[in-house]
């Protein structure tokens, strides 16, 4: 019987699409499922008498034969659920496993678990891959991004098979390129999808501008997106907002309107934004966009608030023109400090974890397959091959003049906001950010004398070497508070 | 020999100043610190030389004789670093105890780390209490504010002491309450240093805006906020606050003006933020905090920026006695958003740790003692009293009035600050939530379209129960996006 280029392990619906593109390139395919009574039970058969009838798909119920099926070193890409299965999983392999065989992680697991388990592996002589798989399961059939991180001595052997099935860029170069060591895919993956958080609030906020502001008909905003997607917004999330807005009900109605405005999340803009505290790394837009879902979850107490502040809705409309030009500027203007944000983690990460990423190249495998592909991603990956180490996107020179010329509009859009009542934090926290970062002063000089006053922990002076700590007896009572008593 | 009324282990200035506070309160004091060649040598010995010098204060160099001189149950304090050495300390000191002996950690342990701490101690017949202690050294010499939580059978026993040593509040109660089982001490400290971040931020706001569009000069400002300390805004930052402005060097020049503005920070900020995300609590203004600091230690980057940005200083500067009031109000409303928020986590950590935190007691104990004590804090205190079940302070009657009050200055303010290209991210934020809070309908139904058109996440209607998850087949496409496949 003839070997099988890779095993999937795990037949929900993303191990079944990765396992179905697979095929559809060429390459021979085993499968593997546990059965658990009750639960999951005939999981293979149903996938191999079914969607994967008549395809180079061999399925097995033993992890032993599906082992021995692979041809070596063996490719097994483990499609499971993230945390203790796959450490469970790793476990069963291991004694099956032959030195030099692969593992690969394509789920969404926690990059400090795939750290670890990249040297359990290597240690024992195989090679192991956090791969961080974007677009869903439409991705995973048809073309996904694919993020690979760990064992770069297995590159070479899994790249062909990676590559096949990743989606490809406009100019035609595979989503999928290597990551760097570690945990590096998973945490790129990560971040990918805290940015689509900051993505999908900075449109909500748009939306919410043009109905309060100008009382646009659905069919009027979905006509904007899809005038927007003509332009620098262009990207899936405002195209797919587009085709949202238009989406009738069989009844004829609208069912964007029919949607309750309570927002759902499963943790990984969480855990984006809690990584980014670790690293010590400023990510406001992407916080913001997490505690946004949160507070729309409390839908009564909104309810409640709303009535018993009186909050009125805004007396005057606005001219069309104008103020869409300013939305389009904002929604602009803000996603760039949202990447610009992102991609600041992502180099500190690098600095810290020593992972060397190419944050251009991170910029090229977003351009298709992914939630947040977009054409932007293109002068982003410029922006960084021109200059690896930049600081900050918003400090590259196109995006510097792209910033000043949306300026204006931003300023305006915000002003308009707060006079109206009109939530608009991410917008606002983006423009906020942007002032900071091009303040040559700014007023933590009072915040260190705070910290020296109450607790001792020293600053240094402008008229003093970087580097030199002075303490001063501000309460002139002879007493003199030692340094570093007081954590704050 | 007379035995002890307590113990205090480790003699840095923490401990040190808590131990002359106990002695000067009428208790008899055993203390003790560890000897480590070249480090930590005869540290005992020159304090009961030193400041303990004829006071009821008995040294001891050995662990063993030490908790001998403890009077049943012993009551030993730890004031040690955070972590592994509170461990170490534990393991020692274990089998020197007797079944009921008392450990209190006055330390900044992380509250998982105390939670654990009571179970393991507990399950060997002692007690543990973690107090969490703010005020810095001046608190622990001349009373502290103390939150201590754990095993709360000991409280008994500990109550008189602790009690006695603490920050006395205006109306004379003690800043030291039971907090709650676990954790909840530590938890409650953690989140005072939270609140006291976002206060610093606030104060370092309106101090940017007065010199940017007031040009005011520091004496000026420090009238400005010597005033306010007799408004509202009375409490102990803005109080130091005038006096830091008015500070002179030898040469008489302000101290201010030659402080670099990089601030630092020692962790307890971002550890805030984080559990507050663990929590799946907004904490907006406290994260704004923790980022800002991070931005103001990029000063290389800031000049570097502002230069390339040509960020020129506001053209016109405004009428002294307008703007004033405009920042005052901001000032209080932001802070009151703050301390909403920062009391929302605690009310979602004692529901989730089962607490059963005393959110009005909490209140008052931070009336005295530590760096956030105000007197704004009786008002929350009445609001939690009036309504122990209250979900966020905003919505208090008392305080839906003071924001409606200050809503217009606030707001005009922002305004004026996106128009001058000012940052105040803090003060911006706060606005925000304050929409977001009181907004019947947010954009959020947009972003469960989204989530259901890429990842089939389902949504709840408008026109179905709450708890229908439904999906809408977006593309029309036949292809039926299968629910929980896309992780977002």
């Amino acid at each position: 019987m003839k070997k099988s280029d890779i095993g999937i392990i795990g037949l929900a619906v993303m191990g079944e699409n990765l396992t179905l593109n697979l095929e559809s390139k060429g390459w021979l395919v085993s499968v593997y499922n546990r059965t658990v009574a009750g639960v999951e039970e005939g999981v293979v058969d149903r996938f191999t008498s079914g969607r994967a009838k008549d395809k180079n798909i061999v399925g097995f119920n033993q992890l032993g034969e599906f082992v021995n099926s692979l041809q070596a070193p063996r490719k097994i890409m483990m499609m499971v659920r993230a945390g203790t299965p796959v450490d469970e999983l790793i476990e069963q392999l291991i004694p099956l496993l032959s030195a030099g065989d692969i593992l690969i992680d394509g789920g969404n697991s926690n990059y400090k678990d795939t750290e670890r388990r990249v040297e359990q592996l290597e240690k024992k002589g195989f090679y192991f891959i956090g791969a961080g798989v974007s677009g869903g399961e439409e991705g995973a059939l048809n073309g996904a991004s694919i993020m690979p991180g760990g064992s770069v001595d297995a590159w070479r052997d899994v790249r062909p098979i990676l590559q096949s099935i990743a989606a490809k860029a406009e100019d035609g170069a595979p989503c999928c390129e290597w990551i760097g060591g570690g945990g590096s895919g998973h945490f790129v993956k990560m971040i990918h999808n805290g940015i689509e958080y900051g993505d999908m609030q900075l449109i909500s906020e748009a939306y919410f501008i043009m109905k309060a502001l100008l009382e646009s008909s659905n069919d009027e905003m979905a006509d904007c997106f899809s005038h927007w997607n003509e332009g620098k917004l262009k990207s899936y999330l405002i195209e797919i907002t587009s085709h949202i807005l238009k989406y009738k009900d069989a009844d004829g109605s609208y069912v964007i309107d029919k949607i309750l405005d309570v927002a759902g999340q499963k943790g990984t803009g969480k855990w984006t934004v809690i990584n980014a505290l670790e690293l010590g790394m400023p990510l406001n837009l992407i916080a913001t966009a997490v505690f946004e879902r949160t507070i729309s979850a409390w839908k009564e107490i909104r309810i409640e608030a709303a009535q018993a502040f009186n909050r009125e809705a805004p007396k005057k409309t606005y001219v069309t023109e104008q103020l869409l030009v300013e939305v389009e500027n904002s929604l602009y203007a803000s996603k760039l400090v949202s990447y610009a944000q992102g991609f600041s983690v992502l180099k500190q990460a690098s600095e810290e974890f020593g992972w060397m990423l190419d944050l251009a190249a991170i910029a090229r495998l977003w351009r298709g397959g992914c939630i947040i592909r977009s054409a932007f991603l293109n002068n982003i990956a410029k922006a960084f091959e021109e200059d690896p180490q930049l600081f900050s996107l918003l400090l590259a020179p196109y995006f510097k003049d792209e910033i000043l010329n949306a300026l204006p509009y931003w300023k305006k859009l915000v002003s308009v906001a707060v006079r109206e009542e009109l939530p608009v934090p991410a917008v606002s926290s983006a423009l906020n950010y942007f002032y900071s970062l091009t303040a040559s002063w700014l007023p933590a000089n009072l915040i260190q004398a705070q910290r020296d006053y109450f607790g001792a922990h020293t600053f240094e002076r402008i008229d003093l070497p970087r580097g030199v700590y002075v303490h001063t007896n501000w309460k002139g009572d002879g007493e003199n508070t030692k340094s570093g008593s007081y954590n704050a």
